[in-house]
């Protein structure tokens, strides 16, 4: 079994902690580890480090070595360009297909959170050996805990079968995120799962499968796997990179491929989508507030702040993220956590890019 | 003709910027000078500075002496403690008669707010002149422009005679703060001033007052007199100071003595009391925002940003305060503003003493 860490977000919803060179992902956004350091310590149980690779841009190699000095350099994947989750996933399938022609792969987002480790490990376990029995995509589905309208669901059809007490479902559809009407009625229904972005499969399926859905990618991927040990590699992938389209893998396989499945999991997930995000993942005071610093609170509840160099006096405010950093301050109504990344758009056109 | 800045204050409203040692009198709270040096600038086209006295606390001295390097040393009239303003307005006083027994003096908070400098030197002009025609107490009285609840009030009696176009009335009452409803009913009446804590008296007047309805603070004062020149001036007023109850001149002398008078202005003046207050006396972009350094807003209105040592970026907030300093970050909304010295006691028993 081998780990594909996807580590290629700029995650600029985490202004102005996150900037170009120092995404989410190498944050530590929860507790002390970063989030892909947690990642790769998550799921060493099941996967030793020597069988982990991570797929990144250019701009953070050195701090992705940096922090995951623990996996083979030769197992850290750069990508020339970004080209969404497909190319990223192949570019990791054909390395490791020549590595392991038998290898099952488990692609795990770097920068999620997961509370409960050991069963988020069952469901990984469960879908390994699903993938392994047949040409089957498997995707993680996440039991809703509530209605919401930032994720993509995924409404289950079969139950296929029981794996170490786990229901093994089929696909009956990818859902866009819904309004929260919908939401609701999907959290209700028992019938929707949250689409995590965590999907196990076999090489050789995964590749079967771009061969028949993504043929333009195939092929690149197929000469990029011909130049690997041959000392052209880089020059060969951004050749390939730069003549795909981006293109997602739930648009160009899930949605269209057979013998996808999903299998539940109930393991206290989130994509820490935004700073909003923060009590779902992080310990909150009595009064619902995430505090990384020194805090006095008067009236103040259910808000977020992260300002580790300082102390942090606030009165009467409630559902505010401030984040300080060094050279900025952030100062955001919490439902409006989503348009931070307005901000880092705004400072690209002001040209200020000593804040990006 | 004399001025006396009273800079006794402590300042905790405008925490983390003001500090024990750097309190708002000292600090730029508007503009680029700092509020000491903006009172003795106003006051200098009928004053000049070689006639400006300051009273202060011996925490402020040496910072006192470095942004008022251009009033003469011995102009800085040090309290060994805090004893309200009817001590330090005493002080002065006899300090000030030693050198013109006939000096008539303006005394001025140092920490306040005035748009039209001009009218205000008018009606400072008018108010020497009444003090001199007789044993009168004139206040400044400010002219409601809305219905505040955070200064005491003047009700003006008769209408006793009019100076350069300016009215001279005397002093019915003072009224404490009122209640909301109180302060709409004076602001419509145009029988009530703000209490601007601005005075101007003859010397002789002002302590024979003291004489009349504070004996034991004017006996203590005639100790100092004496000592004045003799080399043990510190010594006694140290031991005068331990022995006298704070008092304020409001309530121990302009409460109860005869010739009382008001001359209401219109300058544009505030006390600057608080963070909120920072609108009234500073610029405001489109969104009625005051902003104090770089600043990226999106649907953020009537809040106040002082950060100016780093860029401030802001979503979907309305009427906040936020203020940055190396050490500490204050978060509150803006009908708090007055509580932030809630925070400064709260430090106070926490030990955190750095911080003050």
């Amino acid at each position: 079994m081998y780990a594909v860490l996807m580590a290629g977000g700029s995650g600029t919803r985490f202004w102005p902690k996150s900037r170009e060179n120092m995404p989410k992902q190498l944050l530590n956004i929860i507790g002390t580890d970063t989030m892909i350091q947690a990642t790769v310590a998550r799921i060493e149980p099941l996967i030793p480090p020597e069988n982990v690779y991570v797929v990144i841009g250019q701009a953070i190699e050195d701090e992705v070595r940096r922090q995951l000095a623990n996996i083979p350099g030769e197992n850290v994947l750069v990508e020339p360009c970004a080209r969404n989750t497909a190319p990223c996933i192949g570019l990791a399938a054909v390395t490791i297909q020549k590595r392991d022609p038998q290898g099952v792969m488990v692609v795990l987002p770097a920068d999620h959170a997961v509370e409960h480790e050991r069963r988020f490990l069952n469901v990984v376990k469960a879908a390994a050996r699903v993938a392994t029995e047949g040409p089957n995509l498997v995707t993680l589905g996440i039991v809703p805990t509530r209605p919401e309208t930032g994720y993509g669901y995924i409404r289950r059809g079969e139950r296929l079968q029981e794996v170490a007490g786990l229901s093994i479902w089929s696909v009956e559809q990818f859902v866009e995120k819904p309004d929260l009407e919908r939401a609701r009625s999907y959290a209700e229904s028992g019938e929707y799962f949250w689409n995590s972005g965590m999907f196990v499969w076999s090489v050789s399926t995964i590749l079967e499968k771009m061969q028949q859905h993504m043929p333009q990618l195939y092929e690149g991927l197929i000469r990029i796997s011909q130049s690997l040990g041959e000392g052209k590699e880089r020059e060969t992938v951004q050749g390939v990179y730069e003549s795909l389209r981006p293109e997602s893998v739930d648009y160009g396989i899930m949605e269209k491929a057979e013998n996808v499945l999903v299998i539940p999991g109930n393991f206290g997930w989130s994509d820490v989508g935004s700073w909003a995000s923060l009590a779902e993942v992080n310990p909150t005071d009595a009064e619902g507030n995430v505090v990384h610093g020194l805090f006095v609170g008067i009236e103040t509840a259910d808000s977020v702040f992260v300002a580790p160099e300082k102390l942090v006096a606030a009165i009467g405010v409630k559902n505010i993220v401030v984040v300080d950093t060094g050279d900025a301050l952030l100062v955001c109504s919490k439902d409006r956590a989503q348009d931070v990344k307005t901000i880092v758009e705004e400072l690209k056109d002001r040209g200020q890019r000593e804040y990006l």
